[in-house]
């Protein structure tokens, strides 16, 4: 649109700015994921069980953002508390509630542990702000963690790179630039050339709703495939990396992701193709030593056999639907975080990050 | 049910048969395979045009099912002709017309040639049974393929076996007992105690909505899965095998297959797991070296961003959607036919069937 175009034009390109989660006040204003990619809407919460619920239900999604929306739901159960004293009393509930929502992605359990550590020094008259400002932090510093891995990222990409990537990663999954799809978007931006193979990612297909939106959204050339073309796609050559987020790391850099990573990598593998994991360390939960020991969440056996209303199968059909696997470390490349890239295929994540 | 249970009884188990084509009198019956598992509706073509939407659109599938009805095809056009005379200017339109229908398997032109190979015995007055009886035998003589081909895969398996398969290669797929899932159906009335993970087979649901509903029908125990979680579940150990069918293989064993076998083969290798292919031998190509010369049929880009109706992906985004892949013929542990199991890694199927 230029200067001179009439004030009341139709924008013909969507808008390019979206805000997956806003807090003020006591009010956690969400874009509610679960409607896109055929609407903006956004919700507000204003109360925990809501909170809960949007988390749940995918409404709010993505390891470091699904961290974010918990610090604001602290926010939200809280600061509407008369009292310090009471707002204490109702903490231990409200941590608890928060953290039995999802059991894969660790970004939520530390960001509740944060949240918990800010407790203890809360004082009058002046504690809601600094609960407020404790969230805040949690989602800026995540944002700068986005900025900084994106850099990193930048570097093992070239001009006219062709990836593949599964899930979604961008910025709606982090409330900054976002993950693996950060990288890939500031790709595009500053290398140029990009086209990017976006897995639909059954069974929410959150790369079919949310990953070719934000690809829409910034003018990234992409193409959309069912999961089970990306190995045949990589067979015929010209794959230069595949590139995905997680929903936690353990210490020997084992992976738990969104289901289909793992065989992902598996070809990727096969095919001599680079396999990229991006996440912040917020992500790495260097209390475990494998893999073995992440929970993986199993939804509603309906998403995968009516997915959206759709029925597919018989009804009564018995279905599997893990939400999410484990790549083992070394199948992984690198790993890219704030820090830099950590290179495959042995990973010592607590030495690499000195902990 | 028991023999004093009241004559009028509501039946509590789905009928056990079902016919996926009959014909009769010009007349090919199918069973509407885009209905399924919601409704067991037939339906009736009496023109040549109706056999190539019914195989276009998939209400007919399955290699050798494709090749059957495109024999019956046959005479569904040219029985109804005055003279044997027209029939016969008619024949090589119709041969042209049915060969384009799908490109893949070649089942369809195997068929097509026997059919065209019994035109010129015809005579007056009794051409029509000719023909006819051809269509018949290209049927009897699949079916009898099957039943040797499940005779042949029963002796890979065990009893209690939990096994993979992709796609539908039941009854509903030949017109027979079916390739691969006619051997798991075999195992489970023969051994017991098999269990099948039936990936549901994207982007066309083959496997949600045809695998498990035949399955249901055999009482074969069973769990729908997405695509994307098989490698989780071979990596989790008790997987015995994988079984899939195929559209056509290539004298050195590249198998063209339902989009999602490559990969899938490419998992089973990396996990240990058997990878068992189940054809008829019409489903060899014996004129290709290798699979790198089997077109591979690219179908519209909605049914991967709009299922079924299902929009999801923005308004025109790009998709692509190859409707098969080529498996190398090295990563199949062994081809099953009528003929008898044809161990891999190496294939010289010209000289396995003395060609």
């Amino acid at each position: 649109m230029t200067d001179s175009a009439p004030a009341a034009a139709v924008r013909a390109q969507p808008p390019r700015r979206y805000e997956p989660v806003r807090y003020a006040r006591g009010r956690l204003t969400i874009l509610d994921q679960t409607r896109l990619p055929h609407e903006t809407r956004y919700a507000e919460l204003t109360e925990l069980a809501q909170v809960e619920t949007a988390i749940r239900t995918l409404q709010v999604r993505g390891a470091p953002l699904i961290g974010v929306a918990a610090a604001y739901g602290v926010c939200v159960a809280l600061t509407g508390r008369a009292s310090l004293a009471e707002a204490m009393r109702q903490a231990p509930e409200t941590l608890r509630r928060l953290a039995a929502t999802r059991p894969t992605a660790v970004n939520l359990f530390w960001a509740l542990a944060r949240m918990e550590r800010t407790l203890p020094g809360l004082a009058e008259p002046d504690w809601r702000e600094t609960l407020e400002a404790e969230a805040a932090a949690v989602q800026r510093d995540g944002a700068a963690q986005d900025a900084a891995l994106v850099r990193h990222g930048l570097a093992l990409l070239e001009p006219g790179a062709r990836v593949v990537t599964h899930c979604n990663t961008g910025p709606l999954a982090t409330g900054g630039l976002g993950t693996a799809l950060g990288v890939l978007i500031g790709a595009h931006q500053r290398l140029g050339g990009l086209h990017v193979y976006a897995d639909e990612t059954r069974p929410r297909w959150q790369g079919a709703h949310l990953t070719t939106w934000e690809l829409a959204q910034h003018g990234v050339p992409h193409t959309l495939i069912c999961d089970n073309a990306a190995a045949t796609l990589m067979r015929q050559g010209g794959i230069h990396s595949v590139w995905v987020g997680a929903d936690r790391i353990a210490a020997n850099g084992d992976t738990a992701n969104k289901v289909g990573t793992y065989g992902l990598a598996v070809n990727a593998r096969h095919h001599g193709v680079p396999f990229y994991v991006v996440a912040p360390s917020s992500t790495f939960d260097l209390t475990l030593d494998s893999g073995a020991g992440i929970p993986i969440e199993e939804r509603a056996p309906e998403e995968v056999a009516a997915p959206e209303g759709l029925r597919l199968a018989p009804e009564g059909t018995p279905a599997w639907n893990p939400a999410f696997d484990v790549t083992p470390g070394d199948l992984v490349t690198g790993i890219v975080c704030e820090r830099g890239v950590f290179p495959g295929p042995r990973y010592d994540l607590r030495r690499a990050l000195g902990a």
